[in-house]
C-alpha cells in the first residue's frame, strides 16, 4: 500500500495534563493540533486515514468514544484505581492477523460498511507511517486461529451426517477455524442513512436517550466516527480463508445473535444453540467441499434488549391467561420493551461485505429480519436452510410458530387455531 | 414493607421537551423538582428509596446513566429512528419474580453490596407507592425459571456420576433452574472504597478515561448511583431457592467469567466450558442432597479486556520464540493490555451476599483472584474443588500451569523447568 498524503507529526501532548476537567470538547478553529482526516470508503487506506480513538492523543483524536466497547469502563476503572498507567501503549509484537483477509472491493464503497473499520485488523501494516510518527493507532479487529470442539458435532459424526477428513474436522471432533473479533466503529453519516434519519437526529438521539452519554456526539459534528460502548461480534470461518471474495467460492453462513441462556446453558425455551450447532455443521460440510463456512456471532442478548428485559418477558408469557402461546408471543415483548425487537439488522450485513461475500449459497436462518437486509444490501441468497424439526425443543414450539406466522421462512405457516394453542410450559412446571 | 417517609409527587415533566440540548446537568439549589433521596444500605426499602434512572423523570432522576447497561445504546437508536416512543413506559404485568429471593440481612449493610440494587427485582412491590405517585421505577433484576439441558450432563449421567431424580434432574437430562439476570447499579462511594480510592478520583477516572462518557459523573456529586453501560450477570440456581440464607443449607458455587470462545464454541485453548460444566454437575449433586447450587455468570469477556485484545494476545502467545509456554503466559497479556487481568473481582462477592450466602461449602474454582475477595468479604469457604484433570484440553495446559504457578489452588505447583516447556499448539497447526 502506498499513500500520497503528508502525515503530520503527532501534536505535542507531552505537557502535563490540565488539573481542570474538560466536560466536552468543541471543534477548534485556531488550535494547530488537528485530528488526522478520515475519508470513509476511500480505497487507499492512506487516503482513508486511521481511526485515532485512544486517549493518548487528546488533540488528535478523530473519533467520539474510545476503544474496547463496553470494556472501556473496566479500563477506566483500572486507571482510576492505579492498576494501569494512563499512558500505557500496547506492545503489538506478533499480534498481526493469523490469516490475511481482504482488501475487497466492498471496502471502497462508503455505504456498504458503516459499522466497523474494514482496515481495523491491518492498522500496524497500513498505518505504519502514522504509527512511526507517534500516533497511537490501535486495531479494532483481531484475527486468530483455533480448534473448537462441540458435543453436538460428535453426535453429527456418530449419526453419519459429518465425516471427519483429518484436516477441517479431525477424528476426535476437533474443528479448525479462523476467528475474528470485531469492535464496533460507526461512521455516523452512513449509520444515519441506514436508518433513514439525519445525522443530527442520530447524534442527538444517541446522546439524549442514553442519559447524556458522550456530549461530543453533539458538540463535535466534525468528528464523524463513533466507537459505541456496546458488544461487538465474533466471526468463525471454516475452510480456506483465501477463497473468500472469489466468485466461484460457495458460502454457507449463519448470522447468530447471542442468547446466553441457550448458547451456553442449553435452555429449552428457544432454538438458539441447536440452530447454531446446525449452522456449524452446514459450515463444516461446505468447507469440506471446498467452500467457506461463516458463523457471525453478534453480542445482542435478548434481541438487544438485555437479559433483565428478556426474563421479565418470559415471566409475562408463562403467566398470562390461557398460557404461553404463539399468538401473543411478540405482544408480551412489546408490552415490556415497547418494541418487538431492537437488534437493528440494518447494520448486520456490513460484516458480510467486509468478508468479500457477494452471494450466500446456504443461509442457515429462517429469519426474514435477517434475510431482507442481507438481500437489500446487494448480497444474493441462493438457499435458506431451516432448522431440522428434530432439533426444536418442546418448549420452543411457541417461539417457532409465532415467528413462522410473522414471516419466518417456512413451508407451512401455522393458522390462527394453531397459534391459539398453549404450547409452552407453565412457570412453575 | 412499610415506609415512614413522605413520597413527593412526580415533578411536573409534562411541559414539552426543550429545543436546546442540555450538555450536562448540575445540582440545583432552587429547582423544586428534587430527586428522591437514596439511603444506600437502609434495611427498610421505603427509607432506602428507589433508583430512578429512566429518562421519563429528567428532574427526578437520582442516578447517572440509564437502564439496560450497554443495551441503552440500542434503545437510543430505536428512539432516534422513530421505532420506539421516547415516552414508552413498560407494562410490567405478570413480570414479578418467579421465586422470592430475600431480603437478607446482608442487604442492610451498605458495604456488603455496592454494585447491584438488592431491591432491583422487587421494585413493583416495595416501591408501589412511588410508582402510584407517577415515578417511573424499573426493575434492574429479573427472576425466572427454566429447564436447561447440556450434552456434558448426559455424559455425566451415562458415566454414573449423576443420577436423575425426576425433579431437579430428569431422565432426559433436563435440569430445573431458577435464573436471575442482574443489571449493574453502582453505589459510587462504596465502589470507591472497594478500590481504596476517593469517590472524586473514581468519578473523574470513569469520566476521563472513557473518552468523556457521562459528564454528570463529575458535575453531579449529589447523584451517588451510576448505571454503567457494561454487561451484567446471570445467576443459575439449582435446588430449593427458599433454603437460601439459612445456616444449615449447604452451598455449592462456581463464579464464572464469560469466555464466548470456550463457553459456546468449545475452543480448546482454555478450560472455561469444561470447568463450567463441572461446576453445574457439582451444583446438581448438592441440590439433590438438599443444598443449593449457584452458578454466577459474569459478562467479562477476555478478563474484561474484550475479545479483540484476547485474540491479539493469542497470536502473540502462539508466535513468540520458543513457543506458547506457561512462563510467559501472563507477560503476553500485559504487553498488549498493560495489565494481566481487568476483571476486578473486588465487586464480585456482592451477588453472593445478595443471595444471603455466608458460607460456601464447595467452591468450584481454583482461582485465588476469586477466592481471596470472597473470603475477605466475610464468606467462609469450606472446600475448593479443582477441575478434574481429564477435563483439561491439551492446548489449555499452558494456561493451567501458568495459573498454578501464580497462586491457583493446586496440590502440585509446577517448577521453573516445567513452565519453560512449550505445551501450546502453534498458530498454524
Amino acid at each position: 500500500m502506498t499513500t500520497t498524503t503528508d502525515i503530520p507529526n503527532i501534536p505535542n501532548e507531552k505537557k502535563p495534563a490540565p488539573k481542570s476537567i474538560v466536560l466536552t470538547s468543541h471543534p477548534s478553529k485556531t488550535d494547530s493540533r488537528k485530528p488526522l482526516p478520515i475519508d470513509w470508503g476511500a480505497a487507499d487506506p492512506g487516503l482513508r486515514g486511521p481511526i485515532v480513538a485512544t486517549l493518548q492523543n487528546p488533540g488528535g483524536k478523530n473519533a467520539v468514544g474510545t476503544h474496547s466497547g463496553a470494556y472501556s469502563l473496566y479500563r477506566a476503572l483500572a486507571i482510576a484505581s492505579g492498576q494501569l498507567k494512563a499512558e500505557h501503549k500496547p506492545d503489538l509484537t506478533n499480534t498481526a492477523p493469523a490469516e490475511r483477509i481482504g482488501p475487497f472491493p466492498q471496502w471502497a464503497d462508503p455505504e456498504k460498511i458503516v459499522s466497523m473499520d474494514p482496515w481495523g485488523h491491518m492498522t500496524s501494516e497500513v498505518f505504519a507511517r502514522q504509527i512511526a510518527a507517534g500516533w497511537d493507532i490501535r486495531p479494532t479487529v483481531a484475527v486468530t486461529k483455533a480448534h473448537i470442539n462441540m458435543p453436538e458435532l460428535h453426535q453429527a459424526v456418530q449419526a453419519g451426517r459429518l465425516v471427519p477428513d483429518g484436516d477441517i474436522l479431525a477424528a476426535n471432533g476437533d474443528v479448525k477455524v479462523t476467528k475474528v473479533a470485531v469492535e464496533p466503529v460507526w461512521w455516523l453519516p452512513g449509520v444515519a442513512r441506514r436508518f433513514k434519519i439525519s445525522e443530527t437526529e442520530l447524534r442527538r438521539g444517541l446522546f439524549e436517550q442514553t442519559g447524556g452519554m458522550f456530549p461530543e456526539l453533539v458538540t463535535r459534528p466534525d468528528l464523524k466516527v463513533f466507537l459505541p460502548p456496546i458488544g461487538g461480534m465474533t466471526v468463525y470461518l471454516f475452510g480456506d480463508v483465501s477463497r473468500l471474495g472469489k466468485k466461484e467460492t460457495r458460502i454457507a453462513c449463519r448470522v447468530h445473535d447471542e442468547c446466553n441462556g441457550s448458547d451456553v446453558f442449553g435452555s429449552d425455551i428457544c432454538t438458539c444453540r441447536p440452530y447454531l450447532a446446525h449452522g456449524i455443521e452446514v459450515c463444516i460440510e461446505e468447507a469440506q467441499k471446498g467452500g467457506v463456512g461463516v458463523i457471525v456471532y453478534n453480542r445482542k442478548e435478548g434481541r438487544a434488549l438485555g437479559e433483565v428485559t428478556k426474563f421479565l418477558v418470559y415471566n409475562a408469557r408463562k403467566r398470562q391467561e390461557a398460557g404461553d402461546r404463539a399468538e401473543t408471543y411478540f405482544q408480551r415483548t412489546e408490552c415490556v420493551a415497547g418494541v418487538q425487537d431492537m437488534r437493528f439488522q440494518e447494520l448486520m450485513p456490513d460484516i458480510l461485505h467486509w468478508l468479500g461475500i457477494a452471494r450466500i449459497d446456504r443461509l442457515v436462518s429462517m429469519s426474514n429480519m435477517k434475510y431482507e437486509p442481507i438481500v437489500s444490501s446487494g448480497i444474493a441468497v441462493v438457499e435458506r436452510v431451516p432448522i431440522p424439526d428434530a432439533l426444536i425443543p418442546a418448549d420452543a414450539r411457541v417461539e417457532m410458530d409465532a415467528k413462522k406466522a410473522a414471516g419466518y421462512f417456512t413451508e407451512k405457516v401455522p393458522d390462527a387455531e394453531e397459534l391459539k394453542q398453549a404450547k409452552g410450559r407453565g412457570l412453575t412446571e
